[in-house]
């Protein structure tokens, strides 16, 4: 079996040398328009904390701080687990790549928490919207032109899709759309990371207007365990992201990803630099 | 005028040595149950980047993981800006305390991102609910005993109060409740830092059953600038709070604080541990 395009983004080379410390090299096939698309860092940096030997538990909650754009190229990784305790686990994480005088330059700030889950009462308290199956609605074929990581996946906006007019029309900033992998790969927690930051930016959709945007902070929340992921296997998830507050420079985004069958596997939100 | 006593808890002594490394003290007007109020460790958090001579901005993202409870004494903040842009910045925080055997233990990890704003086109796209104004509102008298922080803060519940009946009969998980300091402190964002973590365990109201919970991870997004808050002054803010997913152990916790204008200040979110 051939390795999918996003292990490949995802691959990363364990130094003999130092714990917890990797090394990784850019994908072009999820490169955005001014670096790597930050759902794969996002799970480049959840991914150095899964293959790390002294890894407790399962992914809980995800913060990336995007302080510069990835070169493409090499990149270094190092996943440190600052505290262990009896069933959760904390980590920080930095992405460093050499700079113009070869030193390490900080590109990506990240923290981690992970646990051991328990069988506890569980309740989903925001159902999965009423919508359209993804069988019922088209696949979206409008992008940004020369952006590779968007042709890696199936959308299929149900609501708040990419405007087509940018006539400064926009009324909502809210996006319904059906997702998954172009080509088919079984959930896990770095491709739900990924998913979470699948969302083209608010402002455009708020003011049908194409300004420069990009994100500085995303937090996701994993509600699933490995088990209820390899369940939804390759199947299309539904995901929600609307903006909340718009404000001289910066606007915030909440996201939630639903299994098709109902269940909420991981809420996200994000701030994100905006222009004008 | 005498020190507010929120200021007294946030005191830091900038160390000589080190760039960025500052001593505290926990307050016992901020305790909680097994800690200092994760609200007032937040705002400590920040707070040593405010007090950072490097700083670039105002506060745009803070994400806090609670690794371990800090106990009652003296705490290190290490405040380091890891990377300076042309306006933007970031940051990683640490609080240690001396563990058993002297060597500094981790208890928090967090990540800051400062940044100077520009004039943009701005819009809230969540306008506050209808509700009665703080005025028409009952201050709350009723909290678990012995809680000291509770007691530093003028709440207002307008929905979904504690119970006061633990009958398992809980059937939604939103508060929206009034509040500001009980002692008159103009905000600040060290105040609406400790404020977005404000609220009550959701899993308590959603169940009317007092399990054991804590927060893991809190992500406040910071929306307005310091002259914004300044014109709140020692005003009341409106917050919002609500469960979405309660699954195995942690729930996670959407929050949103305005001013009494309505002006989306915060939006702040966290994943907390529970029992049972």
């Amino acid at each position: 079996m051939t390795q999918h395009i996003f292990d490949k983004a995802l691959a990363l080379h364990h130094s003999d040398i130092r714990v917890g410390h990797f090394t990784g090299m850019t994908s072009p096939d999820y490169w955005n328009m001014v670096g790597p698309f930050g759902g794969t860092t996002a799970a480049v940096v959840l991914q150095s904390v899964l293959r790390h030997p002294d890894l407790l538990g399962a992914p809980i909650a995800l913060t990336v701080n995007y302080a510069a754009a990835i070169e493409a190229g090499a990149f270094d990784v190092q996943a440190t687990a600052v505290r262990t305790n009896r069933s959760t686990q904390h980590w920080t994480v930095q992405i460093t790549q050499a700079g113009a005088s070869g030193a390490p330059q900080v590109t990506t700030t990240a923290t981690v928490v992970t646990a051991v889950r328990r069988d506890t009462w569980s309740l989903n308290d925001l159902p999965m919207p009423a919508v359209p199956g993804p069988g019922q609605v088209e696949r979206m074929t409008i992008g940004p032109k020369g952006v590779a990581w968007i042709e890696r996946y199936d959308m299929r906006p149900v609501r708040g899709t990419v405007p087509t007019q940018w006539d400064g029309s926009g009324d909502h900033s809210e996006t319904l759309l059906w997702l998954r992998d172009i080509d088919p790969r079984p959930l896990d927690f770095p491709a739900l990371a990924a998913m979470s930051d699948m969302f083209f930016p608010r402002v455009w959709l708020r003011r049908a207007k194409p300004v420069p945007a990009g994100t500085v902070s995303i937090t996701t929340y994993f509600h699933a365990d490995a088990a209820q992921l390899a369940e939804v296997g390759t199947g299309y998830l539904l995901g929600r992201a609307v903006g909340q507050q718009f404000q001289n420079g910066f606007f915030d985004q909440s996201a939630q990803l639903w299994s098709e069958a109902g269940a909420l596997l991981a809420t996200s939100n994000q701030i994100v630099y905006f222009k004008e």
